[in-house]
């Protein structure tokens, strides 16, 4: 499959803002540590404001495998909304440096750019406090036809079920992507996603190439309380599946086929945050470089081991050189 | 399938022989910590007499799954040779004492009963000294046809191949089991032994409907360095296929079907020795009983959970109590 992209990804683009606090924040402030938390535009301008010393940094589940992708040596475009701001513009200036193309029009009017506003206690459980902003006006016009005509897949976020129109664009995209052989990934992205799209994610499913899920949003989806049942239901439906298990590592499941590949050896973990969404990008360069299925769980491990030896949810090191000193490319 | 044994068993016959030892007994009597070494009758005797305060318990790994299986409620029965002496008669009585027929003659000749010499030093790294003796003499004439005929399972430790008339006890066995439609299953029993016997038991695969092997035995069994390569293979050949790996629970393949089973809840972790031959006696069982893999696998699980809650490499409670407060039978 030799098309200009690798991927084109479709997801919320978002923001990290990150923060360190006392305990007296937390209390004073109410944020929820070791949660994430959906909050308005006036909250987020006041727990922006009452962060000290802060850090930024471009995120969004998607948009971080979009990052990984282009470590791996693939080529792909990042499809989301960002508003006509400064966060809008250092979100699209960070995939860009990665060399994901980017070209999704920003909203010139409406909220503004999509923050995660994360307070980081001492105890380093983190408390989330997502504004979804422009990200949710995502829309069935920013998806070109073209740029899906010319992926060997797209990937789309679970949480583009959050609102109305991002989820009218995902449909678009895979209805496109029907047409013109794109094969069609997502990620079913949070448990409690799940549980409040079950019904659109099980539609969904009946177009759907590729799913990505850990242990509970796997269980979630088919109501279940054992790995073993949910991996079961996915053996029986016709796409190829890969199930994330921290520790455990994964399995990959597809055309009969079912691979246990461990975590890749890691010295040290850190920071778990952004394990699933490198775990991804790994996965996905196998799949559209023709790689079997334990090659591609073995390169979302490596991936996924990588991010979580240090802070932050994207690579620190080139992936492509990990992968070729590991034998795996 | 309503025959008179569940199971019938073929092993090694081994009185385990534990006793508390001082750094300085393990530098004195050269014992190798951590590791299970072979040993002669005239070692033996000066270990043995050179313990202090010992526990002696009837142990061998296929025995102890008959212990399980008894344990489970199951019917069994276990082929293996003593001695006329006294060990050979704490042997047979502990079998019998928990259900488990055992009629196979005693040697009134030749080496004494089979023994492992477990000297444990403080930091409770054990260094086992196992004498065969007797047990070295199961041979084809110990093999009872009816008994094959009446087992719904002949299980056989891969043990067996380090003496050759019992190698040959163990084929007698399965042509028995082929024209009876007993099934056969074997135990790989340990990653040296798969090591010194590899062809022996790639041979004996052929005929086999059901194999158990921990990870580190299922690789050496195909030379293979992965985990899933290894379960792959088994996945392609004819048979079931029960794939242990510690506190990553176990694999049960078969039929095209492939079950990732999660270890059962465990309060502590004691004592490992036994795991694999209880979690043999659960999937066993389940087999025997007609119930599917996935429910096999959780069936060992819950027998591994409970042998290494405790000191000893059998039981200490019914197991077919705590499958009934688990819900499992």
């Amino acid at each position: 499959m030799a098309r200009k992209y690798d991927v084109i990804g479709l997801g919320n683009a978002i923001v990290d803002v990150l923060a360190p606090v006392d305990d007296d924040f937390i209390l004073t402030h109410q944020v929820v540590k070791n949660a994430m938390m959906l909050i308005d535009e006036f909250r987020a301008q006041q727990l922006y404001q009452a962060f000290g010393d802060k850090v930024e940094a471009a995120g969004g589940s998607v948009a971080n495998s979009m990052a990984g992708l282009a470590s791996f040596g693939a080529r792909g475009k990042f499809v989301g909304k960002v508003k006509a701001d400064r966060l809008g513009e250092a979100f699209a200036e960070s995939l860009i440096a990665n060399g994901t193309d980017f070209t999704t029009a920003p909203a010139s009017e409406g909220p503004a750019t999509a923050c995660c506003l994360i307070a980081v206690p001492p105890d380093a459980q983190r408390a989330m406090n997502t504004f979804l902003g422009a990200s949710r006006r995502l829309g069935p016009d920013d998806i070109v036809a073209d740029d899906i005509a010319a992926a060997n897949i797209v990937y789309v976020e679970g949480y583009l079920c959050d609102s109305e129109v991002s989820l009218q664009a995902a449909h678009k995209a895979a209805a496109i992507a029907k047409q013109t052989g794109t094969k069609i990934a997502i990620t079913l992205s949070d448990s409690f996603c799940v549980g409040r799209y079950r019904d659109e994610f099980l539609t969904f499913l009946k177009d759907v190439d590729v799913v990505f899920a850990n242990e509970e949003e796997a269980k979630s989806l088919f109501e279940v309380e054992d790995f073993d049942d949910a991996l079961q239901r996915f053996k029986a439906w016709h796409g190829i599946t890969a199930l994330t298990r921290g520790a455990k590592g994964c399995v990959a499941v597809g055309g009969g086929e079912v691979h246990v590949v461990d975590a890749a050896a890691v010295s040290q973990v850190l920071d778990t945050t952004g394990a699933g969404d490198q775990f991804a990008a790994g996965f996905l360069f196998g799949l559209s470089t023709g790689r079997t299925l334990a090659e591609c769980g073995k390169l979302g491990s490596l991936a996924a081991a990588e991010v979580i030896s240090h802070f932050g949810a994207r690579p620190d090191v080139l992936l492509q050189d990990l992968a070729r000193e590991t034998g795996l490319i």
